[in-house]
């Protein structure tokens, strides 16, 4: 029979900094969407890469959710992000600054110049074995 | 140099197909929430067990997101999924009865006898390598 487990912030938070590859979801015209992204964690914000267009349009300065899994079955786990989502922008001050120098992996092709942080406001996580 | 390939609808639906473990966005009091889910596909709709909570209570009727993703960097793929979900009850006949019916595999623990679901309206994906 399975259990669960519910895993504590820092555990969350600990797998967040272990990973680098995630989703996000966001509400664009009242439906969600779900994309894949490759992300860093500092501190208490999430940081990821983009092009102009989609994402860059419709996540910044929304409630956006973050999620990350992992284990091969039998035995598995999630962290689920509840955050606020903002473009890096200069005018946001040094704290940001400093994350634009961040070196963030990017896979998919693109210039991506333009930085998203998610700042978590409620992480929970679970593990299943 | 990492190059993108559009995935046609075929191969969308036959990686749907091939994998039992995603991940479902919904819009719950204005807010994106991400929930990994176990499911199937049959035809055109994906479908998984959950217990009486928040999956039940804020997914049906609604428009839902669902993603899966694999492979290992740097060659690896996504599927999105836009869709609409519903609660499979007996009053929508001889199709969800049918659904009904199908095993779903189910790791995590709880009786899960509700049935969810999602009419998969919009399907796209992308392999990056």
């Amino acid at each position: 029979m399975a259990a669960i487990r519910q895993l504590d912030e820092a555990e969350c938070m600990s797998l967040l900094g272990e990973h680098s590859m995630g989703r996000v979801a966001y509400v664009g015209d009242g439906v969600p969407v779900i994309l894949p992204v490759n992300y860093i964690l500092d501190d208490n914000t999430i940081v990821f890469r983009t092009d102009p267009g989609q994402k860059l349009t419709e996540i910044p300065m929304r409630h956006v959710a973050f999620e990350i899994d992992g284990g091969v079955e039998p035995d598995t786990w999630s962290v689920l992000v509840k955050g606020f989502a903002r473009e890096i922008t200069d005018v946001l001050g040094a704290r940001y600054d400093a994350l634009r120098e961040v070196p963030i992996p990017v896979q998919a092709p693109g210039a991506k110049e333009y930085w998203i942080a998610i700042e978590i406001r409620e992480v929970s996580g679970r593990r299943i074995h």
